[in-house]
């Protein structure tokens, strides 16, 4: 079972993200335990596996994790963001020197088991949508310091990404929609300002809100908090007008019905601010 | 009921977390949404309101969020760090420019919900330990780039901070053991190392472990995963000779038996590496 | 005449794109000749005008020059950015210490020339399609680390923004239709990895590449290099099915033209590339 | 024709103006369209050309930038900067990953088209004193942010460097002197402060001037936007006895008839300031 | 004579020291005389020697810079940091290009000769507590910026090091004493705070103050500016309960005897803050 | 005895500096002893005293350090930089937090001591060329990461500075002139590459040298390591046609005596490389 691996982020950002962290767990004097107790030209062989069930993320941050400590490490993943693991599945081999591995091991595993978790929760309401045209995409609510790595690993788990900011695309909601004297003004408004390579989104409550929307020429509309049967009475307005995104406390006991409804998107802000982590170890070999 | 707040991270700290988090989420162009349909002049008044029971954490950083957007927009929390609220509990009022307020909202809540979640999980933990000498305390396994203010949220929540990192404190663990040739090798290399404002703890796994650490001197000792029975044979061995760690696996289950068992510490991981955020708003008043 | 001004980038990326000017301006030493010849108390007022006809922007950044080398210094524009000004207008009016505003003068110059230089070149391009429905865009041809300022200055011209970089929306060219096999499947795949919320645009040098991409559903075509004659046929076959972007070697003698076959847009890479500064000078008054 | 390369600027300044500029179009999410379209291990062959008359500046940015995304790409310059070259000559040839060529192609031309501009620009004014004395020079009115390397490329274009900040030399101003009270106290005060190792210029606007200038012992005068019979009379009144630069809007017109008054330099603003871009392109081979 | 090396600090902050190192010298041009005079593919061999007799730190950030300016530079050092050298004797051999040598070759020497000047001193003070139980400690009086190298050269010279910042222990001063009422509150207050992995040391200036301090259980005390009876009276009081800090004022002349009372520890400020630079020169060979 | 202050480096400059330094002290958690112990409200009043005879520099730098910890801290100078001062005479006051002023008390006082200890040294110099025309002038020799503080520090002490770096100024040493084939080729090959603003200074280690290097046109000369008897001949031989500087191993013992011969400048490298610290405290007054 292999699935082409996402499309990663820009190296820049994987490293950034990587010697921040690297600064933060070393600080002013390194790993003195392993400094004290580890012989310097010592080396060994490790592997990292999964210790439960879930979806991987973030191979390239603990690849650099463990380069920019010293290059003399190998890391060799056994598999690619994107696959699925059982527990006791090894998921990367590791040979070098002791005390280099040592100190990034912590650094690595934070990384991937935090990107780990958000690919496999994912996944998880990916699979609830199953045999429906529905997407399972993320949102804003992410780890500060962390969007881009953290939308990858939604892609690496199946789901699709929404907006990565403020800046990339348009998403009028209700205080919008109220400050510019509703939705035509607004969207109006938007188009004026965003350029033709930008796309316009508009969140609505209600089917009335849905109608203004679909009449103001909006292409995508945010279904807000909406029932299933309001789902359905949506989809059925809408027919095929706009592509139609439902939002709100989406959980993997309503996911499934919310799919069913025909809705082309299902946003979930817990993807990426509520994943528990996918639980990992590094363990010496031979 | 109101603790006093935790005590906070550096100033810089805060400070480039939150600009950090604004440029990933202001991007090169801003707010378009906002910018395209709110007026330049437009004011007004929002709160920050709980949508769930739980502990507050991180507004610092939510007040530095709206600063550095605009610092004609105030700031006036209704609580401070650690105090638990309940649904729909005003957390902070705000006023000012529209668009500032509406770019910063979601990476103020981003860090509000991520603390707080923290927060809360912690005093679910701190809660179980009533009655009992143990404390929580947090480890290392957080979320890269935000340990400071992790560990901080943790505080915020009742519970106690492990090391900072690899730096500033030892601990040497198995593979430490057996690379030194035994805890007792172990732990003089660590003296002669470290300097004598730096403590040092040693992991072990057994009682056998436990007592040759206590002959070798050990302040503090973890004890990896122990079954309680192993635990409380633990407690009586050290008879106090010792600060004793309980680590591996603890949960909302097993919390309270471990903590009745007599040790000091009770270390847990997904305080900070699996805590579901606090759900938050921010809604228009007046 | 006084348009409202275009709305402003990001203040960080302002407050960085000015200190790194500064800092390279004023080395390890700052300002020797004002410091070895002025007063430390010495005060002053100047005015920038402007020598040449134009529209100004950058007056931020402007603002922020003198503002970061003394808050003591005030800084109060004649104008908006967008507004165009005759030779010896007024553009602003600065009070405070002499040897404060003599370092920051050519630095704060430089910005308004440079940013109005691009302004005005836009407003000359935008005059040209006046009466017709084409829009004048910018491209990703800008001067390395000036990006979201100069796709402003193009905004306070009167012209309209293209994509801002590789990541906010899609744009398919002759090298990607060749890599994909074709121009459907390359908009099929585009669109598999892109999101609902990021456009897509196809380059095409023929009507038949027209034709396949309007089949293909391309929302958006850009026509590179075609002729005028061209461009007529692609807007009679188009027939509202897409936004038209003629591309291509635009130049003052052509843009009118080209506005008239009724295309969209008209991408202008010399607005950004080429445009001559803006002549403006600070001088003493009173 | 081949002439010695000038000297490149620190590779730490290229490295960091490559970096930002990579940073500002790659974004949050890299190029999405190669990404979406080009396979992960196509590799391919291109060339950089020249589509217009020029000279070449800006090698080791375009290197750079690719090295930058994958160090599997070469990049061979066909020629050095400070190379004339005609249109259809080749520039450099590069092999490699399709997407990360395709990534970096936009930064790597801009990097080039701009700086070769520069150099192609004064390569047309140098020629204009051809025979006399004269050298060319720019100023400090340079692209907040590249001035470093914007000066490199005027020494490509076979121009001479003024100085590179306000620190590095002294450059005493009309308001200087009058600030000080007189040319004489400006360069007694400018000497007692600025340490012997750095040199000192006085501008004038007079004959007068320059008399006063040459009796404080001024070594380098600047003659401020004087006619070119006052320039013949500074020449005649010098007399050697200081190095003469010629500076005030300064145009291929009237630079010939300038530089044949016997000043030794002539200080350009627009070879940094207003010089368009040299058309490049990178077209695929094979 | 070849102690083990002491543990290196992480290699960022060698890294990023190098470079504000290397930029402060280099500026916007780089060096200017050797790109003048050298022909660009000139090669040379050179060594490092001492030009005093001393104690070696530093040469991880001489290869640093020599690597940061030319990673075709072989620097190949003859002995280790922690090594005593005497005049003449050969530090580290190179070979490879004339210019990025001669560039690099101040910055190299201001790093070696620093540490190595602070490495040089400890050394001294190290051999006058031959034959006590006495270690040679540093404090947090160090240049500002260099804090981990300078504390690293310390541990070079033999010494130990004291806390690395305010975070990382806790040292209870007089101030604060009379802040919390008392030492027995302010080590209470130190407790309940940080947490079980930070040490707490509590500063007293008297007999009485150190009996108060054992009484309150601190397990590390610092007796401030005491006389050898003070001292030796204190040896006496502890009788082993606590670890004895001697602080304040120690010289060269009094070291020895403050050694001899049997205090664990004397901490000199002087170690970091006033230590002469090694004298140090790179010369060519052959 | 109050003489004007030196002209301070660029407020970036002085800000980044501090910024590293607190950054390096607080660390993660900040000062974790006054936050323990010290109650958040409490207020206080300080003096900071000379403890010994020196020169006053670095007073922007202790502003800053406090003003960055907490705006609400007052700090008042009760002198300027260069003044000197007396043992116990009072150099500021400050006012404010106490938790905030004991966080920044050891930084302030390393940045105050470092450069007071510069100046001091300075000082010492200059007072030894009382009655001759030598400058005392400081060298590249500095501490890496403080070179524009330090030679500010110089300044304030009554120096005067050295070129910068290596490319504000030519400086031609031994290696160069081998390279370059003899002193006037290395000379011409500066004047070509530098720029008229660009001063050029040649080393000698014999009248020879000197002799050549005037005949070379050279205006400053470095005269090299030579004794009394040589100063006097070269002062003789150049007779005002060239700046002389003598260098090398000056010390306090003959200082006087070479400033006697009539050199222009006196070039010390102790002055930055190992000038002892001022010693200085703060302490709680009221």
């Amino acid at each position: 079972m292999s699935p082409a691996p996402p499309i990663a982020p820009p190296r820049h950002i994987v490293a950034e993200a990587v010697a921040r962290a690297l600064a933060e767990d070393l600080g002013r004097r390194g790993d003195i335990t392993s400094d004290a107790v580890i012989e310097p030209g010592a080396a060994g062989r490790w592997e990292i596996a999964a210790r439960a069930r879930g979806v991987i993320a973030g191979l390239d941050c603990a690849r650099e994790t463990f380069a920019a400590l010293d290059p003399a490490i190998s890391f060799d993943p056994s598999c690619d963001d994107g696959w699925h693991v059982e527990p006791g599945q090894t998921v990367a081999c590791l040979a070098g020197p002791v005390r280099a591995v040592l100190a990034g091991e912590r650094t690595a595993l934070n990384f991937l088991g935090h990107l780990s978790g958000i690919a496999s929760l994912t996944a998880r309401y990916v699979a609830l949508t199953s045999g429906t045209r529905a997407h399972i995409v993320c949102t804003r609510k992410t780890t500060p310091g962390l969007r881009a790595l953290e939308k990858y690993a939604v892609a690496a788990g199946g789901g699709r990404n929404h907006r990565f900011g403020l800046d990339d695309a348009v998403l009028i909601k209700d205080n919008h929609v109220a400050a510019a004297g509703g939705i035509s003004r607004a969207v109006a408004a938007a188009r004026a300002h965003a350029g033709h390579m930008t796309r316009i989104e508009v969140e609505v409550d209600s089917i009335a809100g849905l109608e203004e929307a679909l009449a103001a020429g909006a292409g995508i509309v945010l279904l807000d908090n909406m029932s299933i049967a309001e789902l359905d009475e949506a989809v059925r307005v809408a027919d095929g007008r706009a592509v139609l995104e439902a939002s709100g406390g989406v959980s993997e006991q309503t996911c499934a019905a919310i799919a069913a409804t025909g809705v082309d998107l299902i946003s979930v802000g817990r993807l990426t601010h509520s994943a528990p982590a996918l639980d990992l170890g590094l363990d010496a070999v031979g």
